[in-house]
């Protein structure tokens, strides 16, 4: 079963061939079609981009879509995630993209449901077709991983995207560098090294900034002061490297972690970034569903 | 027009007709295609599996689907049910599927305007696609319906599932048993006999529990000591008949009418209940929209 | 670009241009189709009838459509509407349909984005597409607009219908009468005369009702008494010229703006428009991405 969950899950060749996909789908040179088959949206945490991006390359691979936001369903009534996919396998669902609020949610699906399931994000764990299309638009500016220097802005202790994309960066070859507020530190992320911002700016191939998840974190946090002290200033831009590129995983809070001016500046992929995400998501899905057709039929066979 | 309101309406040659059709869409011999319509689904209480039962339903007929969910419409600034459906028909849906909490809510409907109405449930009434499959399923299992027992387990008095089921269950020749609380029992249903539940269990080819609706009774009720006394304990599906089956609208609560290890046992047909609903709903929505095309214009050319 | 933001931004011969249009698509003589392209409807304040109406629409043009209400999003993050378009366009919209409580929220966004806007209501504002609707209902009646007396009645202050059409009736030759509390009255607007109610009702040709918008004011109105001093009654509704015809944007509130027996009488035309309404959103997506293909690709090379 073509599950994707983890970045970790996933070895270099299968990254490589993912991103190859994503290359060719965007050329247009393949044409993926998976007209019929239904897929399920499960979002239960507030999301516009990863569920639209998710939509969007769903409708153009001419599947069906089920969206179910986690506020007006059978979940209130205290139905588990278990039973829910269940449901969505029985009445036709093909896949089932989700996003959950609990780390590792997946752990007590992936091998109990028929259908695959692919992790739109997990608490403060993973989100792996975040991390494809980060590397996507990394590829396509530099080619290679090898060798390059990305340091990562702000929460690494409770992003996703630090955690997916630092472990994934360093088996592909890259130096990957972690500034930002000491209390926001992961000590426990072996993948990366602390370092000051203006250094971390200096030194990076590609500066990726982090949202700062108020909304995670319960507590609006003290944005004032943060652009100055850790933010991406127009001046601290000056100091990157010619050929460098800012990231973000968006949505950004401009003036926040980033200088409004920069948003849509000549090094910015931001954007970019979320173009990419729907190519991602298509080559995602393909590999999940092409292979399923055999395995899920004998995975079907075999629990009944 | 054929409004789909209350297994009552159904004649038992309609009802042969219905399950034949969905028997026949579920082998592949028969494929209707709605391709070009348009279908409003109307909830306006949450649902998972009903809705998205109904969805797949209308999408793999082709037909284009409307979703309102009474949370984030007009509806609020407090427009009639019946000025919402002429809405929906005046821009183009050629059936109307609706869940309300008002018991015959469908009356004010039915009537007045030119489209079928499709009940999936109304208030402490009927949820005639639920019966419907219900009984394709009970069909798979032992052909006919005569000389069966039947027993319905748990809140008979507020259940739309105890309610369409008793009275059609015994027009086809089963036998129903009802058992449960007792304030829970319905002296104006006269469709079952009321049996301590050890009794109804032992008895029964078909085992049909029913969901304790904490959210419809508002107060939360006592589920401690539920299983024990009126549930199906695994103690208890050991002295059910051979050949017997179990049954559960679902949502399921675990370890409260059943308990948890039964829900996928062999004798557990509560994930193929779900997988029926969609082919009873294409046969229902093909039966409401096929003639439709003639009366419907019709109606329309009368009512200008 | 052709954004649709304001009536006053149509000429007249645009104007013309899109009823005939709408015209030859209800009669079945031209079959727009839009197939595999993309729209994005933004509904920040909730809306069942033009929302459905867009919807249907869309559908029947072939689109893809991706619907975001407005309160399960990053909006809630404190993204800016800019950049939740900018995201919608990255991901692959070719158009976004907008409803905001924002005045004049459009105005933040024409300039800057590559895709084409089209206003589905703007605060106490514009509502294009419902203008655009009532002229092709009143043209479908009188055939001109030339010579016609159109009155509008109740809360000509806020009402982004009124505001809508008394200028562009004006501008195509009609006389607008306005009517209702001396409160609501809007001495800015220039484009009709304030009367009494029974007579502006005897003197018109289109006797055009606005809805209470008590979410809007927030407070409710007191709706008691509104009937018989500023609604139609059955008996106003004897006092209408012959041929004269009702209209209402809906939602209706029966017994206040109107007798409820009026709502569908002969001289009704409230479910009309609804239907309408369909045609002029069918001939309004065909006019923003049929001369987008080119004009937005130019745009895209100029802003990269």
């Amino acid at each position: 079963m073509n599950h994707l969950t983890a970045m970790s899950e996933l070895s270099a060749a299968e990254i490589t061939e993912l991103l190859c996909e994503a290359k060719a789908i965007k050329e247009g040179t393949v044409r993926p079609d998976l007209a019929g088959k239904f897929v399920a949206n499960l979002f239960f945490e507030p999301s516009t981009r990863t569920r639209f991006s998710f939509e969007v390359a769903e409708k153009k691979l001419g599947m069906n879509v089920l969206s179910l936001d986690g506020t007006s369903t059978s979940v209130q009534k205290g139905e588990s995630l278990y039973d829910t996919v269940r449901t969505l396998e029985s009445i036709g669902a093909d896949a089932c993209v989700i996003r959950h609020s609990t780390d590792e949610y997946y752990k007590d699906l992936t091998d109990r449901v028929n259908i695959p399931i692919l992790n739109a994000g997990d608490g403060c764990g993973q989100h792996p077709t975040q991390s494809l299309l980060d590397l996507m638009t990394i590829q396509e500016e530099f080619e290679t991983f090898q060798g390059l220097t990305v340091s990562i802005h702000g929460d690494i202790k409770h992003s996703r995207v630090a955690r997916s994309n630092a472990e994934v960066l360093t088996r592909l070859g890259a130096r990957v560098l972690f500034s930002g507020p000491p209390q926001w530190q992961d000590e426990k992320n072996a993948f990366g090294t602390c370092v000051q911002t203006d250094e971390a700016i200096q030194a990076s191939d590609v500066v990726m900034l982090l949202r700062i998840q108020n909304e995670r974190h319960q507590t609006e946090a003290d944005q004032k002061g943060y652009l100055e002290a850790y933010g991406l200033t127009a001046k601290r831009a000056e100091s990157m490297k010619r050929h460098a590129i800012i990231m973000h995983p968006a949505p950004v809070n401009r003036g926040v972690e980033i200088d409004t001016t920069l948003v849509e500046c000549e090094k910015s992929r931001i954007f970019k970034q979320m173009e990419n995400g729907v190519y991602i998501r298509m080559a995602v899905l393909k590999r999940a569903l092409q292979t399923n057709a055999k395995r899920g039929e004998a995975a079907y066979v075999l629990s009944h």
